[in-house]
């Protein structure tokens, strides 16, 4: 029986990389938090304190900012593969990397009608994210969304679960469902067009979670997949977590009012977790495309 | 000497209703959260916990449910002062009523280019807020936004200013100029169109930051609510507080990489605070109308 | 009628200082978030951004840096009135300067028993603040802290409170109250042990917390203003500001289950909000001590 | 080709539970944030809606405070060992559960010395953690801990590392090394004294923590590790996530003062994320005990 060093991973998180483009006087932001880690020849640190096959965190942040100036930012897809390939093949001793994107979106300002040339408004909907992974031999590419929040007023009904001796709740066939969505989806391959497929994913899961009559939010996570695989041949998975945002009926019959789901008191905690998977039964091996 | 109670208030902070108006297959979402604080007759309950004049926090959250009920939400300003109106009347021992509502914007969701009748997505864009006090024969109506986040990638500059032995600073007439625009603004009169007068604000403010080729944030700031002023004669007097997000430009020169204000590492902490104040001179008193 | 500048100030937020004393092999630590607001001669700089009288936050930040060099940090109130003092005295055009400052506290760690050298764990207990105000003329102090979450799991009542029509709370004579202590103090001087001081009060407040039986929040947040005042004469006021965190007791009985306040739920939002002063009548006058 | 569920599960998150023990005046109390996962016959409410195979998160809540009751709560991972087991065992449809708690310390107060017996503050050092899963025939047991932030002032070396044509960093033999400890460790068995386990896993993470000289954080990283699995022979692997808290020795040169590892910038973002595995290589199998 011996202690041994088991899996392990190192980078720099969360660089905050803004990138202006400015092609005369119009010009361009992305607005990026990227965040590396690699895995590779690292024994020897662990055990010794070794660093010959350690590239430092404050170097792989220096490649961020310096990619981005050398050749551009683009979509948040490429850039991650630009840089995960670049990890790996540029040092032996480093063997998979990993870089996690968040993309906050920014818009264009109009004044008095005229699209501003250089001042814009972050737009505080969802975050977009990409994970990419690379080992050398393969990359795998998911692509995401994360807080878009969306509610139902009507058109979601909870009913003929089960009952045991702890049960209180009330059968419904009228609620309000909330969530924020929560999504990645994995791509059967690292070319496309990832700017498209993101509208396009976003757009079938909005218009899937907006058209879905529920009868359980799992119910409506999985048309939310569904849509998305339908609809797009060059995802191969969806995998959503929605929280179920509780929006409670107040009762307001000790002041002789009625309260035919108006009024909602919205609960922070607890909340309904609800996760799930979808996918093309044919669908490519995920690989490393989810490891964490 | 002797030790005596001094100002004092208590309230319900933080009641989070959600309104939904039902008018046939079409639903409007109201997604609001409510902070009352009340001021009065408190000396017994501060010396004695004698309670016979406080009016409980949790009938304070039940007032705000019934009288989303009873009469409706509306604009935020109006809720406000139903409510700040209904505490200081009702009862006797409360004095002073003031009503601080935070507004979530939620927007229709589209499906294939049609609006749904009832699904919504939060906009992450700014928070409305309005402040409303109430004296019993006073009222004074205070609105704003925060979280506006908005930035120029140019047309900034920073330069002329005080050097001491502690200035490291190097002056630059090409800058990124970035805040999160937090602003209040104070009515001349309680009554109005306050969500013509809040879009209108937010469109000057927003416009303002965008064509003021700023000197300083100071300038921008006071433009900002100069402009509010200039263009909205029912608001009196703008209280900006505009945080500096400071974006650096990152040096390249080590990888022999220009960076002329393309590639910029956007700092959390520390930031500058610019707080400024842009009124009519002679705008009616501002009574209690800032008293936190 | 014109449009005018009223109040404004500006400063460099958030400067994480941290300081470490190397007296041979054992170190000790100060752990400080920094926060400068200058107000003077600041007309130009907002209406034509002429920056002959600003001092860049730029150089507020390193300023902070430096004093912590050349003169150490001691006390954060000690700190704070050499920042305040060095930023009006050294420059004209500056006339007021608020220096804000937290301090998160750092235990040594132990190593089998032994007080290790150069080893410290953050506390997570409350943030130490300090406020210093300067005019050129007088300097006022105010400490506090913040964030200190107390809990009496009996000892506490509330009932006699005025009943409308709004009205559902059941009256009890023995509840759960937590709270997290928010206060601040002001000195009737700029010179004393603040660090005695500091550690008196605090041990005050949650001494009055403790063992008060409580009527009412207010009546415990009074108790606990009044102890401070009696103990420690070098304090003129107290201020608090008291979140009522509820805690409900969970209804059991439909699984046969008693609840003698046992099992609670512990809510986020609403929360009550209990804020009050409490002074000497003869306190010297505030000024600008809270000034904000 | 057939679009298809994969892996899903489903719970309520974060329930907060606050259990009081009230033997006589001395009171006893435990600060619980409880998060359940199922997983079972799932197909159909995702397919159809239809819901007779799921228990509501709703009754999964009430569980959560009834079993408080009925069998107190005890240590977390017992709490969440028999809470897991009740799901699975009790419903056919259910197979699979995860219980997820987090528990924040109270410490009882003093006054003049004297233990209070109902009084308590909240501890804000770390948080602890236990995981327990169980598949209706095995369950597994991790613990951890998360937000122990400590920092040595010295006895940290970086230097030998890979330099690249993106390396700026330049090596040290004394800087400061932070970490806020995520930890978490998997037991050998469902059986033991937890609560020891914790405090001297805890023990030994800390004292690693300082007594090892580091020449990377990845081996601090293995000491903790090693240390813990060295002395407790219940627990077979440990997984350990620690960012690297950057504090930069801030440049003071260009005020004519020397900086010898005293004045340091604590940096926000970016930060190093350093993350790894200690085990025994005779571990036993590991099952599903680190599913998410």
């Amino acid at each position: 029986m011996a202690i041994v060093l088991g899996p392990n991973q190192y980078g720099k998180a969360e660089t905050r990389l803004v990138h202006v483009t400015r092609d005369g006087a119009v010009h361009e932001i992305k607005d990026l938090n990227v965040s590396v880690a690699l895995g590779g020849d690292m024994t020897e640190t662990h055990l010794t304190g070794d660093n010959a096959a350690v590239l430092p965190t404050d170097t792989q942040k220096n490649t961020v900012f310096a990619f981005a100036k050398e050749h551009g930012v683009g979509e948040i897809e490429e850039f991650g593969l630009r840089l995960a390939t670049h990890f790996v093949d540029s040092q032996p001793s480093i063997h998979t990397a990993r870089v996690h994107i968040e993309e906050y979106t920014w818009e264009r300002l109009s004044v008095g009608g005229t699209p501003a040339p250089h001042s814009f408004q972050r737009s505080g909907v969802e975050t977009r994210t990409a994970t990419v992974t690379y080992d050398g031999t393969r990359a795998w590419v998911v692509s995401g969304l994360r807080d878009l929040v969306v509610l139902n007023s009507t058109a979601s009904e909870f009913w003929g679960y089960i009952r045991d001796s702890y049960t209180t709740l009330r059968e419904t066939t009228d609620r309000v469902l909330a969530t924020a969505v929560n999504a990645r989806w994995r791509y059967a391959s690292t070319e496309g067009d990832f700017a498209k497929s993101y509208a396009e994913a976003r757009r079938h899961l909005v218009e899937a979670f907006a058209e879905t009559h529920s009868l359980s939010l799992q119910q409506t996570l999985y048309a939310m997949g569904q849509r998305v695989l339908e609809n797009r041949s060059e995802i191969a998975e969806v995998r959503l977590a929605l929280p179920n945002k509780h929006h409670f009926v107040v009762d307001l019959s000790a002041f002789d009012l009625d309260n035919d789901n108006e009024v909602f008191f919205a609960a922070d905690r607890p909340y309904g977790l609800i996760e799930g998977t979808v996918l093309h039964d044919d669908a490519p091996d995920a690989g490393l495309a989810w490891s964490e």
